[in-house]
């Protein structure tokens, strides 16, 4: 057996944020953690050395886009995920579920999920033997079960309800056709926005031994109010001795809010998708380094920043790099980007070391243009 | 005076094929040497790490691009296109005539050429002078004479004739309006396919005592056999102390039809540019990395190949990168393909210091499937 092992350091004294270590066979992730996403085995704009220097412990693929493209057989060529793009540190799939619940068209069934394939317009089925299948072939250090992501246009309570208990037969399904023994297999938690159905839900999926379990359904669009309640009232009723992931966030907003509340991992397509779009995230705010009034600014994209693109080049160089739509300029952005979010949990994780992160998130929001929200 | 010394280390004892070495104050330049081209200040898809990492010598960056934008006060600002891009390297800039005679509507007269500004329409021109004034804005370690480049399409003689006396006066005023004590300037001999023209020209433009001599015009569609021809009349005729370079070309055929009659230096966008395109470059031919052969191949893009792609990556994995449109495929192709044509040109200077250039011309196009043609 070689699955993951959490280990608990300390819990900061004036809040719930824990400082963790998730031990795994592929070397040792530091909690809280910021993972990027690697849709089709590829963090999009960097190679894989960049990828690691940015200080990745570990990142993400989508099973659904990997299930698609290439496939099942040629991952299974390739051994797996880590061999086929070359990645030697952890790895964690979601379930597939997130992408097919967003297709138009697609069918709830008992047995699971039924749409018609983007590549080719063929129906599909994944169940949540599939999805384990899935995950299994990709060869991810963590998979995820499958459970339903409920369409944010759905307000119906009762909805949501039979959702969480086939979320809960699903999971029990994810766990029984789960196999394999060098990956760990997360639970999720549903229910919306409604306490009583995240209480329901918590108490099913916790009932089975996953080795970790992860908050769903949140950052589709709600204002962080209401994440932040149910991050407030849940989040610590997960199991203390297993990680804790929140899916989809990676603001800084939200990723303070998931932490002082006890959770420990995040993913969030946000660092990349916004630096191909031209826009830095930095220590005092959003830059949005199309602007003029960057034309000569000889200045790096943040002042002390130990990324490559700081490093090596000025805001005038990058944002002449944009305007010229050369790709350098979405590597260069990105790579700051993801740099800016994973020195942003470096930074949390020393705040509650020493017992201060209550200070450290007011100094945040003091000294910098992010607004308390999503 | 910190221009640059040619230094002539070897002739082949059976061929006209040169190794030299080229001293410039920002390193040393061994020749034939190819010069990958960054159009905009940054070579599509690659970052500065990534360029030296291929074994990048010099640079090649295009006057007008750069003219355009980011514009002449924005690389006064940064100090010149070397601290702009942060490349330590050696850097030559075309003079933008070759673009400018490329545009629809553009006007010669004596004075230079007038033309409508692809960003918003307005009348500029580049004269002489004003090419100079780029070029030492931009304050390339090498800059290129301003030249009339014959549209493809005139075949006339006469035209020909006069675009050759027009080259030389505005040879000589180039020179004499280049007054940067730091950057050398290269004078280009024209004359098409014409052999009195070629020698006309070759004439007037070595008895200005430039740098280093171009032949321009080739490489714009004609058969390599019609290149090939000007390159055995013409390339050793030009000074023997000085750099020669042939503008334009960066096929492994037309690389070694260079070398074998004596030229040192070359240009092309073709390894970029291919890379985009998902075809690779190699010792045994070209490989089009979109072909289904590749969706299970876990060779490298070429075996043995040092470069970053091929150390890291299969070819599996790029064609599935290429397939999903992936940045990172155009990236990692490209880095295959420059560090091919750097260790092409890296080999024909082992041949020539060991006198077998002949033999590994004939090896290259036995072993190869490239076409002894352009
Ligand atoms: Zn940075
Ligand atoms: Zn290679």
């Amino acid at each position: 057996m070689n699955k993951i092992r959490y280990e608990l350091l300390h819990v900061d004294k004036y809040t719930g944020a824990r400082r963790g270590r998730i031990h795994t066979k592929r070397g040792i992730i530091e909690t809280p953690v910021f993972m990027p996403v690697g849709t089709n085995a590829t963090v999009k704009g960097l190679t894989g050395r960049m990828i690691e220097e940015v200080g990745s412990e570990i990142i993400l693929a989508n099973a659904f886009h990997l299930f698609l493209r290439p496939g099942l057989e040629v991952l299974n060529h390739f051994n797996g995920i880590h061999n086929f793009m070359n990645w030697k540190k952890p790895l964690l799939t979601d379930s597939g579920g997130f992408q097919v619940f967003s297709l138009k068209g697609r069918k709830i069934t008992e047995e699971g999920v039924t749409f018609k394939s983007p590549l080719d317009g063929s129906t599909i089925m994944i169940s949540p033997e599939k999805s384990m299948e899935i995950q299994q072939t990709i060869g991810s250090d963590i998979a995820m079960a499958f459970d339903e992501c409920v369409d944010t246009k759905i307000t119906d309570y009762n909805y949501f309800k039979e959702s969480v208990d086939r979320t809960f037969r699903w999971a029990k399904r994810s766990y029984e056709a789960h196999n394999r023994d060098d990956q760990a297999l997360f639970g999720i938690v549903q229910g919306g926005l409604y306490s009583d159905l995240r209480q329901r839900s918590l108490e099913q999926i916790i009932s089975i031994p996953f080795d970790g379990y992860a908050l769903g359904g949140l950052a589709v669009g709600e204002p962080y109010q209401e994440s932040e309640k149910v991050l407030k009232e849940f989040a610590n009723k997960l199991p203390q001795d297993k990680p804790r992931y929140i899916m989809g966030i990676g603001s800084p907003t939200m990723m303070l809010l998931s932490v002082e509340n006890g959770m420990d991992m995040f993913d969030c397509v946000l660092p990349t998708r916004m630096g191909r779009h031209g826009t830095a995230l930095t220590w005092k705010g959003k830059l949005n380094l199309k602007n003029s009034k960057m034309t000569f600014d000889d200045k790096p994209i943040e002042e002390g920043c130990t990324c490559y693109a700081c490093q090596n080049h000025s805001r005038g160089y990058i944002k002449h790099l944009y305007k010229r739509d050369e790709l350098l300029a979405k590597t260069l952005i990105s790579i700051h980007n993801l740099h800016f979010n994973i020195s942003f949990v470096k930074a949390m994780r020393k705040a509650i070391e020493e017992d201060r992160f209550r200070e450290f998130k007011e100094e945040f929001f003091k000294t910098s243009t992010y607004p308390l929200k999503n």
